[in-house]
């Protein structure tokens, strides 16, 4: 097989089909997504046998227990990849919005039309519920799609792909409209993230070291994130409840996401107040504790923290604490050594945080929240392709509209450029 | 001299210049605006020799006259940028602004606030004067810069970015806000459009060569256009008087613009009524025709027109014409041929205005207007960096606002995710 061949086919096909998809009307990409989430519950069975066979392959390589668990589709995974499906189907279609016409001195008016970006390339690791999630945002956002999902996922990625031909067909929608890679070989990756005349931007869902080699070798844009190194900043005029609260759940309602706080900064002021409770709370739920030397003043059993933990993603029961002097060395140390992902200040104080939102560099800036609420959902987008901590286009949680451009709509009456 | 690490030390002073720059207020940029153009027209024979010392060196090296049009620095190219910055103080200040906060069922109000890309990288060849306006946007956007004129005027552009540095010194802000690349190694743009670390998105001004040069070998992303390749579509229902007044504005107003027209498209039922007096105002004007096999049935005289034809951007007084069934064909052939740039229709109906406004997958679409309209200042932007053909980030002309991004912001109560 020649894949450079094949992916140029691929990325051709996947452009006409992006200029129907483009001018779909909302009626039939919901009919589309609703036909899917009907196939998906009812082939539930062939799905769970395609994926068996895919587990069986996994198990006899020898894949870790977390990887085989990401790779399994149980019934509730399926039932939840059809109710994705269906709840897309709901939201607003973006396409089409027009807004902000104004006439000029010319006489011309001029205004904006949301349109899709194209043809995106997504690029997964072993999650099979993916396909189908990342294909429904991409028909509900008007735009042709090309998945490659992990080698693992491969019967299981084709037999969703079937379904979804399947969908788009009988909404009178191309087929062509989301394609799968349709060979494991590695090299196929190399080509998508290089069709630049085919594909408008890539979208990596998988580890730092998925993300990091795909922004490296892309010649396609790549709307990503590669770290969540996110803060809570206690100040010395926070609500000592609301920081115990924020700063606990922060850490500890999940350890694995991208949202969950790395490192707890806290005012000298309020650090002997609030760092002996909180640490009760994180010792009882196994949080290993890595302090700077004023924090191991306070808190004694605390590991010293070193200048690399200030740079880590833990993803694990694991929070470096620092104290600092005032809010100028917590906005310092943020934008120091995070990540641009989301950070949060406690603080009853106006002034203090509306600077702090004004001067951190994040795609996702907090007063009195917690910073697990970075979310596509939590943030009413309805869905949710990724997070990018990237500033150019789409900035942190991606739903419907990241996968969309605005462009310049000028309504006349005959007139000229003088 | 190491370039490399040159580069990196300017790559981090404006990095730490854009943190500054990113919480500046109004009042200080727009000071440090109207100091550099009082400066500009203070220091004007000061610039004036040191233009004169480039093109002394561009004459002995036998540069073009059009290129040496472009480096000449007069009187009114002078007042032009002091005029440009003044204008760019009076502009709206995008940055800080906020809005779209929604309660979310958590609790917490989610909302977004406009901020600075922070750093950014431009690259530009002979003209002068795009050191004071590129530097006059990034200041009022609240970002850094780091510029890089052509070889050609070294000397001129040093003497501005010193009456640059000392306006903004004046005003309280860092002088490496907007740095100048101090040495005409070629090695420098390379390192510039590689370092990620530093740099945010580079934005290249010149000739298709320099731009397609950049974005091949820039690891940051680039804002960009390669080709202007315009289209006017006179469908069957359009007022004869509009069409023949667009089309003849849209190509002959200016020859060299990206926005000037380069292929006519007629409907058949009105090709007999509308090319002849079309034609001769083209003929009157000089510019050559070519066209297809039925435009030459009416206008005989007409060069045959070539595939390539289709896909050339002239820039020049020659203009390619083809003949098309319908509103079909017209879209077909400027979603095929067309360089997403700008793309014009001239009828009185309804339902075909709105399909080609849906359909044309171009940065600017238009009913009735004349292509020439598609610049910032036309379309009530106020200044304009560049016009871009990319669907990523910013599309078609890009003012302040495509310099900058948009955060998310949470409001909360103490609010935590369960």
């Amino acid at each position: 097989m020649d894949i450079q061949l094949y992916m140029r086919e691929v990325g051709q096909r996947a452009r006409t089909a992006s200029r129907a998809m483009a001018k779909a009307d909302t009626a039939a990409k919901n009919r589309a997504l609703n036909a899917i989430a009907d196939a998906i519950v009812r082939d539930a069975a062939a799905l769970k046998a395609a994926n068996e066979q895919d587990m069986a392959q996994a198990r006899a390589d020898g894949l870790e227990p977390a990887l085989l668990d990401r790779l399994q589709l149980t019934e509730k995974t399926i039932a939840t990849m059809a109710e994705g499906l269906r709840q897309i189907a709901t939201l607003p279609d973006p396409i089409g919005n027009m807004g902000d016409f104004k006439y000029r001195p010319s006489g011309i008016q001029v205004g904006k039309m949301r349109v899709p970006l194209g043809v995106i390339g997504i690029i997964y690791e072993a999650r099979p519920n993916v396909t189908a999630d990342a294909a429904g945002l991409c028909i509900k956002s008007g735009n042709a799609t090309i998945l490659r999902g992990g080698r693992e996922a491969f019967h299981c990625n084709q037999a969703i792909a079937g379904l979804v031909k399947a969908g788009l067909a009988a909404a009178g929608l191309p087929e062509a409209a989301v394609q799968i890679i349709e060979t494991p070989d590695r090299a196929a990756v190399g080509e998508l993230i290089t069709l630049t005349e085919f594909v408008d931007v890539i979208v990596p869902r998988g580890g730092k070291g998925l993300i990091e080699r795909i922004s490296r070798d892309a010649r396609v844009p790549v709307i990503k994130h590669l770290d969540g190194i996110c803060h809570v900043y206690i100040d010395d005029e926070a609500d000592p409840e609301k920081a115990i609260r924020i700063a606990d759940n922060a850490k500890t309602q999940r350890y694995a996401p991208c949202n969950t706080m790395e490192t707890l900064l806290v005012h000298e002021n309020v650090a002997d107040l609030i760092l002996p409770p909180l640490a009760a709370i994180y010792r009882e739920k196994g949080v290993e504790l890595r302090g700077c030397e004023a924090t191991r003043g306070i808190l004694p059993d605390a590991i010293p923290a070193t200048e690399e933990d200030w740079r880590t993603e833990y993803l694990a029961p694991i929070l470096a604490i620092r104290i600092v002097a005032d809010l100028d060395a917590a906005i310092d140390h943020i934008n120091t050594y995070g990540s641009h992902h989301t950070d949060a200040i406690v603080s009853e104080n106006y002034s203090k945080a509306r600077r702090f939102l004004r001067e951190v560099d994040s795609a996702s800036v907090m007063v009195n929240a917690s910073t697990r609420f970075a979310d596509g959902f939590e943030y009413g987008l309805g869905a949710e392709i990724g997070i990018s901590t990237d500033k150019i286009h789409a900035r942190g949680p991606v739903g419907l509209e990241g996968l969309t451009s605005e462009k310049w709509i000028v309504l006349g009456n005959g007139e000229i450029r003088t």
